[in-house]
């Protein structure tokens, strides 16, 4: 029965590399080197090994893991697998953020324009939302005509003539990539911290960036549920940065209870535009500061993260961040119309308010709760070819820590399934824990991982 | 990047399992129920469930195990998914063997005579060699008209008719473990334990036995290389017998240099026909009589493990094991003038002898090695599909233990492949290791294992 071996061993004289070998010798707990690792991911890509062996090796890289080494030179093999886009004809450091995702996370609105508008150029290439955590491209394609599947040419006009751009990956970026996550995504091996930041910085890399912030979330409804492994997550990313030249700041932010008040499409938009022009808005400001901050310090405006996130709060202040948001609605066709009058938007059929059944302190919302909720309600997708309704979503009243009495209104969700409405209400109910005194309080961001190592955060002020 | 989890919470509540759903349960060490594994492996035969997913789920088996239940389900799955054969209507307690395999291992032709010769039918299904150990099925195939395709129908004729049947694996039996066999053969998943047990067990179940006796190899030539593993497969294969009211008894027997003198297919016949004669071959004899004896002892044809091993000599003794043997042969179509004279058998085109290049004694023979040898000269294949020559092979003149001088004949090759004379000559060599004294004697059958536990072996004598 041990033949393999044999074939192996006659194969090795004949035509090199095998991949039952290499998955042998990851499963093994061996180290492939980079002439390993090009085998398996070229000849994958070119359709020469078969999804049946690549599975394989992932479920075997899922329980030993990769080097540093290997981590990166897996990244720069999806990056080569497509365009990497040449961005140097662009004065200025470009920097970009990366979140891994949350409910309610509408921070790339908000900061994209923020860091612009503080004269560090930001090239953005973002997922659409699949699951409980919505996307960036279907909160910007809420504001009617915005377009965000702009080719590379059209990519770096846009980002030369107004300093930002905001568009979606295209065919060009990373193929491997692409072809790997859809077999990650039905084998069980997407929960594996190397694959998944080979995943994220081969993407952002092929962008064009010099710099990258990372926004890796912890918590209830984060794709990392536990703090040690993101910053686990966190430390794979600044180290594949790194390797790269590429200057990477990460920051681990909890993600226990949704971001802001807003969860759906253009709920979301709302909710970042009343940001930019400066309503105080506690956790989406507190978080928007930092990592645009930290972009403005990566992007050589300021001098520390305390000075990058002054000189964003003075954009903010004087209107320039939200005349760049709407420069970028309007320079990628996007009508800025809705945005100074969201009274004039559609709205849902069913507007339904959820009251509180009974009298205490919001003890905690769970954020993955209220990310299912809003696909029932139409504002997300269970398949990648869902149509998604702009207007469905969630306006919470309360978040944790605010009293209430019996009947205040925990919250309004916007449907036009009315089927939904009943479920949703349950599911929304039961994601508020209500207590009777109030949460300790908890940080939002909860510490930075930079090439120097991991910290709790604070700010000098 | 969570959405899988939603995916399948949402599907959970329409089509109930998924693959990818129970993929992770495996890998997360979760023990998989009957209902799960039945759905697995049979959209799987269906080809519902792609290889890809399988290949997953394999990997994560391989990391993971399996409990004794789930392997008594999965090799129950693997057993129905053909047919079962009913032998019921033979009289007497059926009785197989199954071997690991080794080199020059040709028990199942003197084992299976004897023990018919002593009452207990004995219904053997086989595979061919693959890789550096050789298969019963091309040993029988090197008698002239030898016909090992018989149809179940025929199978069951001729075991009823002369009390032992000796015939290749048919589609009928397992295919489900065909199918599964192939995927782990090039998924680097063959080396775990409990999917190598329910491969073996469930094509032996599904040949209408009874009893069933085991000879897992240890050591070098093996395929479970050390002793521990060797024991835990042995004690799958135990429990899974056990499980299916069959008892089994296992024997971890010693595979660090080849069995007996003969390797390759005719040469092995040989040698088989000299042991039924009455010659002496001191391992080749010893290990079968401790098997055959076994068996006889399951089949009630004996008391005690020694009783049977008596009962065996007696039939061998008496010629009415040879004459059995000259009965399977013509029954199945071969020709048994050249089982009493081997002389008339064609002989291979090259003949080489390979002599001792020092005096000292043979400390141990590399029985991988020679197996390797084997394959070189035409009696071994490296693909399925590759023709086997039956005159070719190895002829040994010494063993572990024997003293030599310088120029003494080791071992003579023969082949039709001049090619390959040079290069065997040199492995056979190194093959051969040479000391200034003998080995410590070790015992050929190590230990026992049975529904009682592992024990040392040892006979009543």
């Amino acid at each position: 029965m041990d033949h393999r071996r044999i074939l192996r061993h006659f194969n090795d004289c004949e035509t090199g590399m095998t991949a039952t070998e290499l998955i042998r010798k990851k499963r093994d707990g061996g180290s492939l080197t980079a002439e390993e690792l090009r085998f398996l991911i070229d000849s994958y890509v070119k359709g020469q090994i078969p999804d049946y062996q690549m599975s394989s090796f992932l479920m075997a890289t899922f329980f030993r893991g990769m080097n540093p080494v290997e981590t990166s030179t897996f990244t720069d093999l999806m990056l080569h697998s497509g365009d990497v886009i040449d961005l140097s004809a662009i004065s200025g450091v470009k920097v970009d953020k990366h979140s891994t995702g949350g409910v309610g996370d509408k921070i790339s609105l908000l900061l994209a324009p923020i860091v612009a508008a503080c004269g560090v150029p930001v090239p953005m290439i973002s997922g659409r939302g699949l699951g409980h955590t919505g996307g960036t491209l279907d909160k910007l394609e809420s504001i009617p005509g915005f377009n965000t599947s702009l080719s590379i040419e059209e990519y770096k006009k846009v980002i030369a003539e107004i300093g930002v751009v905001m568009i979606g990956q295209t065919k060009e970026i990373a193929p491997a990539d692409k072809k790997m996550y859809a077999l990650r995504d039905v084998t069980a091996t997407v929960e594996c911290i190397p694959l998944i930041a080979g995943s994220i910085m081969s993407k952002k890399l092929a962008e064009g960036i010099d710099a990258l912030v990372l926004d890796v979330k912890t918590g209830r409804g984060a794709f990392m549920p536990t703090y040690e492994r993101s910053v686990e997550l966190a430390r794979t990313l600044v180290d594949i940065g790194t390797s790269f030249g590429k200057e990477t700041i990460g920051f681990i932010t909890d993600m226990n209870q949704p971001l802001g008040y807003a969860i759906g499409n253009w709920n979301e938009v709302v909710e970042s535009v009343e940001g930019l022009r400066g309503r105080d808005l506690p956790d989406i400001m507190e978080l928007t500061y930092v990592l645009s901050g930290a972009m403005v310090m990566l992007g050589k405006k300021a001098e520390t993260l305390e000075e990058g996130i002054e000189v964003c709060e003075r954009v903010v202040a004087n209107g320039s961040a939200y005349k760049k948001f709407v420069d970028l609605v309007r320079r990628q066709g996007g009508n800025p119309e809705f945005l100074d009058h969201p009274e004039r938007y559609p709205v849902s059929q069913y507007t339904v308010p959820i009251n509180a059944p009974k009298s205490g302190v919001v003890t905690s919302i769970d954020s993955l709760e209220l990310g299912l909720s809003s696909i029932l309600l139409g504002a997300g997708r269970t398949k990648v070819d869902d149509v998604i309704d702009p207007k469905a979503g969630i306006l919470l009243a309360k978040k944790a820590g605010d009293a209430i009495a019996t009947g205040d209104l925990l919250a309004t969700i916007s449907t036009d399934k009315k089927e939904s409405i009943d479920s949703v209400t349950a599911r929304v109910l039961a994601a508020y824990e209500i207590g009777d005194k109030a949460p300790a309080a908890s940080p939002l961001v909860i510490s930075q991982v930079d090439r120097h190592g991991v910290r709790k955060f604070s700010l000098r002020n």
